[in-house]
């Protein structure tokens, strides 16, 4: 599953970027790679997916070991009120860089049982470009802090893009008080983890501090693989509606209530379910819909459910396009319920719009690319990262690489090495570029 | 929701059934629906459902209270291997009775989140006839124990019938060393309800020990309300077919995983349950058809399922039918596999045959209903009940009584009073009649 245009694209046969070591404008490839190697180490399962949810203890055992691979790289480390780690090279300006800052990086936290790229990739080739840096003392037009955002799956407490969340001053748009999925406060893992609840606004990057933010990132779907490219720059983020769909039908035993006259509401979420993937493979409202996560209750095989309830993910560039998908989902949804005789509401409905990036900072990328001779390709990103919040602040770029397979959030999620070390170069320049 | 033919059916209101005690060949109403209530309060939630999940400690504390009401009342209580609860007049004949013996009751344990009536009302209007037998020291022909069958439901060590599988000898049919759903042997639930793992062979009543099986119970179902009558008497016990289903499908990122190519097993999941449903609905090839029960993995709002199980339950009078609809079901699961191009499954298959009830005790019960001006009329249970296990060693037969709104399985499950004694009443003529 190599990439063909980076094995063999420059005839000769160049040595592989995978063990190179100490080329002057090159990260340390083979360094990079056995970090994140360590890494996948750390909560992973018995299957090899990796269980890193945010604020968890793997998830404070993942922070822990940055912070200290951050030291014995010489450099310095802190935690916000947020919980989001933040490394840099020693102080020498204090508080108040006479040069613009520029944030790089990306997250720690996984999926449940999710890959050992999504996010760490990004945090541990920012760590690498910074170390590289430094131990160059290369002298850069800007100062550069590498950020791990806390929790940005949202995996066990419910907030995603937690940290980037913080740091980009929108703390009124977080709940005051989160819990997890089994009503534990997030006030006391975010204190373990070596933040403080209430202090967030601490945390925040007043608009203007920051001159910009550069993510790198897998790709987590198949476009640069199938094109044979290394590189992506990518042009803009998927807008994304999510909400809960729930359906209260009636409940009765499974052997005496007559068929004529049942409310099942798992009847109607089926053809709901069938609805929402129909937005976006038949009626191409949305380029895509999903229901990932689904609740029966009371869920006994000898009773009629009561109530279902279901997640509903639609995703599109266009805010427009989501706009129309939601309305017309609304409308089948309202017709299934009718015909079932049970009730439906939705709730909880968050609308995330769509995030073009700097057009500045995608020359940047892609003259880095070319000036490595890496073959490149301008996408849309199908996924949401933290870049898309830190947007509120300062312009944002972002990088992606090939995801083998096309996949993420599974435990095989994984990228040619040679790859990862190519993206981690094109950061490098990017950064030196600015 | 009285029922009409209850209350007013003589013309010249009688006295309530339910405020009436020691009147000669009746029970004590009012201490049978006391009695009723004060076991309603065991394992009560908040929203009223009772929660007495087989060998659960809520359903340990019922069978205590069951044996302190048997003691109050001058009656013994043994407890076999098995964890049944079996109560008898103190004993004169020692093991071996001279009368041919007979075995009225039902089990006390619930459904999560069930009602008051199911299982409990049988047990309980049970020991109120042997009550009744003793305090007035009535010569019977035949010697009368009540039994509360343990884990009727199944409902958390999902072996359902598990005490009446004992009794009747069936213990090869049960797995050696069950586990509940959490993983928890049986073994130590069972040792603390009094039963013994290791020596259920004990607990087996061998075939001509036991002259008839009597139990009464709540219909669940809607006939009897709607003819208004308080009198079922029950002429067969419908058979059962249970399978999970399992579909592997492919997961991935919700976001990057374009729609060509996904092979979600939650779409096919949908499909499954229409087509299960339909079985019984449109083609009418069982009487009913379910799915209670569904569980995704990884169960995530951003992540396209990976697996999908779910239970299908179908019930009908008929072998014969059942045979076909599972026939008919197992074609469609294959189509719509197919169609989603994922795997499909089907596990634990449990078919359980119909059972029809005996005809002298058919007639005796309809007898004892017409001796006592009480409305009657033969109807199939659509429920299963411990009668069609001990039917492997014995004639059985049922009474049901009305369920208000035909519902069961569910909190507010309920039957009137007069309704509650009435079926009491039948029961002790019945076994009188014997």
């Amino acid at each position: 599953m190599r990439n063909p245009a980076v094995t063999s694209g420059d005839g000769a046969a160049p040595p592989s970027r995978a063990s190179r070591t100490g080329t002057p404008g090159r990260v340390d490839g083979a360094r990079l790679l056995d970090r994140i190697e360590r890494f996948a180490a750390i909560g992973r399962g018995k299957d090899g997916g990796i269980n890193r949810l945010g604020f968890s203890e793997t998830d404070r055992e993942a922070r822990t070991c940055l912070a200290r691979e951050a030291r014995h790289a010489g450099l310095e480390t802190v935690i916000d009120a947020g919980g989001n780690v933040l490394i840099r090279c020693p102080a020498g300006n204090g508080d108040r860089p006479s040069k613009p800052r520029v944030l790089i990086g990306s997250h720690l936290d996984t999926v449940a049982n999710g890959g050992k790229l999504d996010g760490a990739y990004g945090v541990l080739a920012g760590l690498e470009v910074l170390e590289t840096l430094n131990a160059s003392a290369t002298d850069t037009s800007c100062e550069v802090t590498v950020v791990a955002f806390a929790n940005e799956e949202g995996a066990l407490f419910p907030q995603p893009f937690w940290g980037s969340m913080v740091l980009a001053g929108r703390v009124d748009d977080l709940p005051s008080d989160p819990v997890d999925y089994s009503g534990k406060p997030l006030r006391d893992a975010l204190a373990l983890a070596g933040g403080d609840l209430s202090d967030l606004r601490s945390a925040a990057w007043p608009p203007g501090s920051l001159a910009a933010y550069l993510e790198l990132h897998v790709e987590q779907g198949p476009v640069l693989e199938r094109l044979g490219k290394p590189i992506g720059v990518v042009d803009s983020i998927t807008g994304r509606t999510q909400f809960t769909v729930v359906i209260h039908g009636e409940p009765g035993h499974a052997g005496t209530t007559p068929m004529e006259g049942r409310r099942d509401p798992l009847i109607t979420a089926s053809h709901a379910i069938i609805a929402v993937q129909r937005l976006a493979r038949e009626e191409e409202l949305c380029r895509v819909a999903t229901v990932g996560w689904l609740e029966v209750s009371p869920n006994s095989s000898n009773t009629i459910p009561e109530t279902v309830r279901f997640s509903v993910d639609l995703r599109d560039s266009s805010a427009k396009r989501l706009a129309a998908a939601e309305a017309t989902l609304s409308g089948a949804l309202a017709s299934v319920a009718n015909r079932g005789d049970v009730r439906i509401s939705v709730e909880g409905t968050i609308r995330t719009d769509p995030v073009q990036t700097d057009d500045r900072l995608r020359e940047a990328i892609a003259a880095s690319a070319k000036d490595l001779g890496l073959a490149y390709e301008r996408l849309p990103s199908g996924a949401g990262h933290d870049a898309q919040v830190v947007a509120n602040i300062t312009s944002i770029g972002m990088i992606f690489v090939p995801s083998i397979g096309g996949v993420s959030h599974v435990p095989w999620e994984n990228t040619a090495p040679d790859d990862l070390v190519a993206g981690a170069d094109v950061l490098l320049q990017t950064v030196l570029r600015l």
